[in-house]
C-alpha cells in the first residue's frame, strides 16, 4: 500500500551532479536542495521549522516513500555549511526502506510520527492546515510542550509546481507511455465498435505499462455514446456502437509522476454535430494552450478557452475549470480555473483540458499535459488529436 | 479519478429487498436503511445534524461515487413517516451521474459542496474531526450563520464496521477472486525462480480481473528473499532465486470492496529456519483467528496471536498491528492492535496477518480475512497457508 520502493542512492559518487563541497548530495533527485529552497520560504514566513505530515511532501523532500511518515525542517540550518537537522519519522514497517531511501536523514522510528517530532521542537512551528485534520491538529498541539503552531499550507506544494530537470523527465516519459498505448489500441483497430469500456480501458493500461509505465496514473476513463456526456465516466461494460463519441482519459505513471491526456474520438464515421462539437473544443483547447506563458495568470488560460465556448453557446455546457498542475498527484498546484489565484511560473507542468457535454447525446473533451518554458508551452502528450482516426484494419 | 460509476436502481421494484412500506428503498444497498441507522446514532450524541464529507462515507450513505461531494443528515427525520431531508452536495461534473446513483435524494449543485449544504443549516452540526483538515473547517465555520460546529468524528465509520449481507457478498467475491488468482499462479508455476517480483505482481492482478475483480485492492505487494523482511516491500525487477521466502500481500476489489490475503511460500525447497519461522507465524496466525468472536477486545486478538511470537523470541521482529478492519477501505474499523480500543461484532470484517521480519533474511506474514460470527470467524480468504506449494509442471 505504500508507494513503490526505490533505491536510487546506489549509483557510483562520480555520476551524481549537484554535489554540495561540503555536504555531498547523495539523491540525484536533489532532495536536499528542495529542503534548502523549503527553508528560504519557511524564513520568509517568520517560521523556525515546519512540520510536513503530507506523504507526497515527504516524498518530495527525501524520496521516502513509505504509508506513514512526517519530516521536521528547521529554518535556520545552511545545508551550505552542512548543517540539516532534518528528522524523518516513519514507523517499525519503514525501517529498513528508510535506511535505503533516506540514508542522509536520522530516522525516528514511532507511530504517531507527528507527535514524536515535535516532542523536542521550539518556536513558531508551522503545520499543513490543508492536509492536518482537525483531530491531527489536537494531537500535534498536546505533543508541542515549547513552541507555538501556525498554520502554513501550501509551501512545499509551491515548491513542487515548479518543477526540476529530472521531474520533467519522468513527467515526459509518463506522457509518453500514454501517446504510445493509445497509438497502438488505435493501429490495432481497438476502439471498434462491440468492444466494450471496460475492455478498452484495460487495453490502454497494458499498453502503458508495456511502454514501462509503473501502472495508470488514476482510474482510466472511457465513455462511450451517451456516456461521453458524463465528465468523469467510468468505464462499464457497455458495447461501443457505431456513431458513439468515445472520451479517453487515461495517464500513466513513472517513477511517482502522473501523466494525463484524454482524446475524444468516434466509432464509426462522425454526424455533422459531432464534428462540429469537436472542432469547437478543439479551438478552445488551442486557445488554452496558446495562452500558456510565464507571468500569465492561470484564471486568464482558463479564460481564453472557456470563451471559444461561451461565444458558441455552449458556456453551461463546460462544467468544470480548465486543467490542473500534474505531477506527484494527479491535481496539484497550480490550479487553471476561472477561480484561480495563481500565475504561471517556467517549469509549471500544467494540464489544458475543456470540454463541452450534452447530456443524453455525448460529449467532447481534448485534454494536453505541457511545460511552461520561456518560450511557450511544450505539450509533453503528443497524440494526434484527430476526431477520426485509421487503424491498420482499415488501411 | 472518481470510483466506480454504477447505476444499481434500474432492477424491478420486486425484487429489491427490505422495501419500506410507506417509502420504498429503492437502493439495494440500503442506502436509506444506512442513512435511519446514523440518525440514531446522531441523536445519541446530542447533534441535530452530521456533516458528511469524507467521500467513503458518503458512498456508503447513498451510493454515490463521484470524486467530490458531501452530504447533510438530519437526526430528526423519520424515514418511516416518510421524512428524509437528507441533501447530496457535488459538482457541475457529477450531474448526471449524481441523478442516476441517487435518484433518491436532492442534489444541490455548488463546487464547495461543504460550504453550500450548511448555508441553510441550523442547530448543532456534527463535523467528522478525522477527516476535516484545519482550512476545511474555518470554510465550514465561515458558512455557518446559525448554528455551531461540534467535532464528531468515526460515526459513519462506527456504522461501516458492521457489514450487511449485501457487504459480506462483496466481501466474499473479492476474497474469492484473489483465492482464484493465486491458486492460477501456483498451478501454472509462476512462482519459479528467475521470474520477478513485478511479474508475479502483474500475474495475480490480471488473474484476479479475470476472477472478477474491478482491480487490485491496493499496490500488490511481492517481496522475495531479503525483501520479504520489508513488510510493505513494492515489486521489483528483481528475479526471485531458488532458497527465497516469497511474501505475496494483496487483494481483489469487488463492487467497491476490498479484499486482503498474504501468504508467504518459498522458491524451491525450505531451510530449516524458514520452515521454523513459517510454522511459528502461522501458530500465531491460528491463535489471532481463534481469539476472533462478538464481545473480545481487539487489543485482546492482538495479544493472542502477539504472545505467541514474543515467547518464541521474536517479539522485537512483529513491527506492526495484528489487523485491521476491511471493507470500502482497505484499512478501516475496527483495528486490531496492541493499542486498540475495539471490541468485536458479528458482521466485522477484519484482518489477522502476524509476521515477522529478519533484515537481510526475510521474513513471513501469514494473512486472512475474516468474518466475525456468533459462532466464532470464518475465513473469507481461503488459500492454502502453506510455505511449499507444488505447481502442475511439478506434479
Amino acid at each position: 500500500m505504500s508507494g513503490r520502493t526505490r533505491t536510487p542512492y546506489d549509483v557510483p559518487f562520480s555520476t551524481l551532479t549537484g554535489v554540495q563541497p561540503t555536504r555531498p548530495e547523495r539523491a540525484p533527485g536533489g532532495h536536499a536542495r528542495r529542503r534548502d529552497l523549503l527553508r528560504g520560504a519557511l524564513r520568509a514566513a517568520g517560521l523556525d521549522a515546519l512540520l510536513v505530515t503530507d506523504l507526497v511532501n515527504v516524498r518530495y523532500l527525501t524520496g521516502f516513500t513509505g504509508s506513514n511518515a512526517a519530516l521536521l525542517v528547521h529554518a535556520g540550518d545552511d545545508a551550505d555549511r552542512g548543517e540539516d537537522r532534518t528528522v524523518l519519522a516513519t514507523d517499525g514497517r519503514y525501517t529498513t526502506q528508510a535506511a535505503a531511501q533516506t540514508p542522509d536523514l536520522p530516522v525516528l522510528v514511532q507511530r504517531a510520527v507527528g507527535p514524536a517530532l515535535l516532542g523536542a521542537a521550539a518556536g513558531a512551528i508551522g503545520f499543513d492546515s490543508a492536509h492536518v485534520t482537525v483531530d491531527g491538529h489536537a494531537e500535534l498541539a498536546a505533543a508541542l510542550t515549547d513552541g507555538e503552531l501556525r498554520r502554513a499550507p501550501g509551501l512545499v506544494e509551491a515548491l513542487r509546481a515548479v518543477k526540476d530537470a529530472g521531474e520533467v523527465d519522468a513527467l515526459r516519459q509518463a506522457c509518453a507511455a500514454a501517446d504510445a498505448a493509445l497509438a497502438g489500441v488505435i493501429a490495432d483497430g481497438g476502439l471498434r465498435a462491440g468492444r466494450s469500456e471496460r475492455e478498452v480501458a484495460r487495453d490502454l493500461e497494458e499498453r502503458m505499462r508495456e511502454a514501462g509505465a509503473e501502472g495508470p496514473s488514476f482510474e482510466t476513463i472511457v465513455a462511450a455514446g451517451a456516456h461521453a456526456a458524463i465528465p468523469h465516466h467510468s468505464p462499464t461494460d457497455a458495447p461501443l456502437a457505431d456513431g458513439d463519441l468515445l472520451t479517453m482519459d487515461f495517464g500513466a505513471l513513472v517513477d511517482g509522476y502522473h501523466s494525463d491526456m484524454t482524446r475524444t474520438t468516434i466509432v464509426g464515421a462522425p454526424a455533422e454535430w459531432q464534428r462540429d462539437l469537436h472542432d469547437l473544443v478543439a479551438e478552445a483547447a488551442a486557445a488554452g494552450r496558446a495562452a500558456l506563458a510565464p507571468g500569465v495568470a492561470t484564471r486568464d488560460v482558463d479564460a481564453a478557452a472557456r470563451d471559444v465556448i461561451t461565444a458558441a453557446g455552449f458556456g453551461e455546457q463546460f462544467v468544470h475549470g480548465l486543467g490542473h498542475g500534474v505531477g506527484l498527484v494527479i491535481h496539484e498546484a497550480p490550479a487553471v480555473s476561472a477561480t484561480a489565484t495563481a500565475t504561471l511560473e517556467a517549469g509549471m507542468t500544467v494540464t489544458v483540458e475543456p470540454g463541452v457535454y450534452l447530456a443524453g447525446r455525448g460529449g467532447v473533451r481534448i485534454e494536453d499535459t505541457l511545460l511552461v518554458t520561456e518560450d511557450g508551452a511544450v505539450p509533453l502528450t503528443q497524440s494526434p488529436r484527430d476526431l477520426v482516426h485509421e487503424s491498420r484494419d482499415e488501411t
